[in-house]
């Protein structure tokens, strides 16, 4: 096997296959997800890459576990903690432990990232009612925000 | 501190210092450095940006650890083991545990790209006169390093 795998073009990848961002829910829209580098790459943790169609987000959520971004491709706005940030090409993104965090797609064109991840990490929590509303009582997040 | 750093235009980024590649050396050529998330970005890797201007090359050596590589910017090529690969961009490419690697930006522009490394990692290991006479076997491998 190469040690490289090419881009098809259209952040597709040779052996790399399109799967779905989660096995199933309501609380995300039209989000895709890649594996570009899995813990068998031996660096300690996985990069994924992300693509949101336009007017799509990622699950309102948070975990133990941080990320961290980098924006491949188009635009859009993340929520992170109570910073309610815009996102262009090659922004970088830090998001850490026990953070709310939201991602969305503007309407014009997709958002798509690359997310670095621990390999072990735990599973994320959505909010409940209190945390809802916490996070409502800023206008610009209860704005923000898709559940 | 906000959660994002802006990319500043020509794969600069806020906050971001641009470092030289390795402290001294004549086995590397015009290469620079920039640590886009370090260890305390908390995901068990660090992501640097480097880029290789026209015509420059990164030391050809092999370590213990791994890299995982997403091609950023531009065109070149890569060593990795006994395999020469061109590079384009969004190019993924994986360089295993004690794999000789070295990258080469073309002449009509520069290479750059993300390199994924465990934060913990040991020294890299240049070539002694035998690998060298290994390495050169190859006629094709032969053409490419530079040392």
């Amino acid at each position: 096997m190469s040690a490289r795998r090419r881009h098809l073009g259209a952040f597709r990848w040779e052996a790399t296959p399109l799967a779905a961002y989660k096995a199933e829910g309501t609380h995300f829209r039209d989000v895709t997800r890649q594996v570009l580098f899995a813990a068998d790459a031996g660096v300690g943790c996985e990069l994924r890459y992300f693509e949101i169609a336009p007017g799509g987000h990622t699950t309102l959520e948070r975990h133990q576990h941080a990320h961290a971004v980098v924006v491949a491709r188009g635009s859009g706005r993340a929520l992170v903690g109570e910073e309610i940030v815009e996102l262009a090409r090659l922004d970088l993104v830090s998001v850490p432990p026990r953070t709310w965090h939201q991602l969305r797609a503007g309407q014009a064109e997709p958002l798509g990232f690359l997310c670095l991840v621990a390999c072990e990490r735990d599973r994320p929590e959505r909010p409940d009612a209190d945390d809802l509303a916490r996070l409502r009582a800023k206008h610009a997040i209860a704005e923000f925000i898709r559940v």
